[in-house]
């Protein structure tokens, strides 16, 4: 990109600019093939610059991680106004539609694991447990307060419903009702054997 | 070790020496902190020699991983003189039992995916793929031919039991069977969803 294109921002601007083109970029490519030299060339930022935004590489990965991971939550949010189980299909169906919009961009997330990065790591897993704890306080609302073991079931359900958003939503023509069909169904089954208490939740 | 330890033995076993070392750290390490210098020093040999059995830190890596995900799948291995459910019922109990065995190892291997190395990851990736092939051959032999659903749904189920065996088998003193319980119950749910056909393989 030639230097008169660039355009004068603010930092914070700047920042956040830098930030989508790396969220953008996500969605071709991992984590690891996101070079600084790219990102300035491409935003017309120096190298100084960038390091003075984002301290390493390491720190702009995170930077990036962190505004997909947060896209991703803020787009599933869970709806107030809707009761428990109409809530939980409503936040399934918006990840599956989601996921089918974002298709690279989530399966980059998914094995955003795979950055080497313990931070990274960890942003991802939280991402995790604040999908499980969206659904754990599905139950608590209907006045049931969840088990270890129920919480260790729909954390692995999360992982469950993951490996199926890669492969069965973004892979099959699948309709997003059955897709959502299908983990009510794990999850309820998943409740009944836990703490059968907490199926008025879920469906 | 001091050097008069070190032990002759020719370059196979001096190779597999090494491998082991390295399987044995990952019980309480991760992969990206197995260092060629502690592992030459541990052995006993040149770096320049550890270098040329495993050519890098990756190769290393590599080979450690390989060898742990190649124990996992031989310690459970089918038992091919078993009726297919009871057959995979042995399967999860010796899965439990391995990474029970095992725990920091298995815990590093499902982690193993965020060595940031494609090659590892497609190491554990294919290791999950062998699982699921495992069920699908149960199907296959009580003459019902996997449909792609189910394949799909089965390799899901494989992100669900390896997230349990990392947070229950490992962090509870659920009974063996319990776990073994919940695991079948979830997939005939599913086979029952997908393909009912293929539950006469399971239960």
């Amino acid at each position: 990109m030639p230097r008169d294109r660039r355009t004068r921002l603010h930092p914070d601007d700047r920042r956040a600019q830098l930030i989508a083109l790396g969220v953008a970029a996500l969605a071709d490519h991992e984590l690891s093939a996101l070079t600084i030299e790219e990102f300035s060339a491409r935003a017309g930022v120096s190298r100084a610059l960038f390091s003075h935004y984002f301290g390493s590489r390491q720190g702009f990965h995170l930077a990036v991680l962190r505004a997909a991971t947060d896209g991703m939550l803020t787009a599933t949010a869970p709806s107030p106004e809707l009761a428990p189980s109409a809530r939980l299909r409503d936040t399934l169906r918006r990840t599956v539609v989601f996921v089918r919009e974002h298709g690279g961009t989530f399966s980059s997330l998914v094995r955003g694991t795979a950055s080497g990065d313990p931070d990274a790591r960890e942003l991802v897993e939280s991402a995790r447990v604040t999908q499980t704890d969206r659904v754990l306080e599905l139950v608590d609302e209907v006045g049931v307060t969840p088990s270890r073991a129920l919480r260790l079931a729909v954390r692995a359900w999360i992982a469950f419903v993951e490996q199926m958003l890669v492969d069965a939503a973004l892979g099959t023509a699948q309709p997003t009702e059955a897709l959502v069909d299908g983990f009510v169904d794990v999850l309820a089954g998943l409740a009944e054997r836990t703490q059968p208490a907490a199926l008025r939740a879920i469906r």
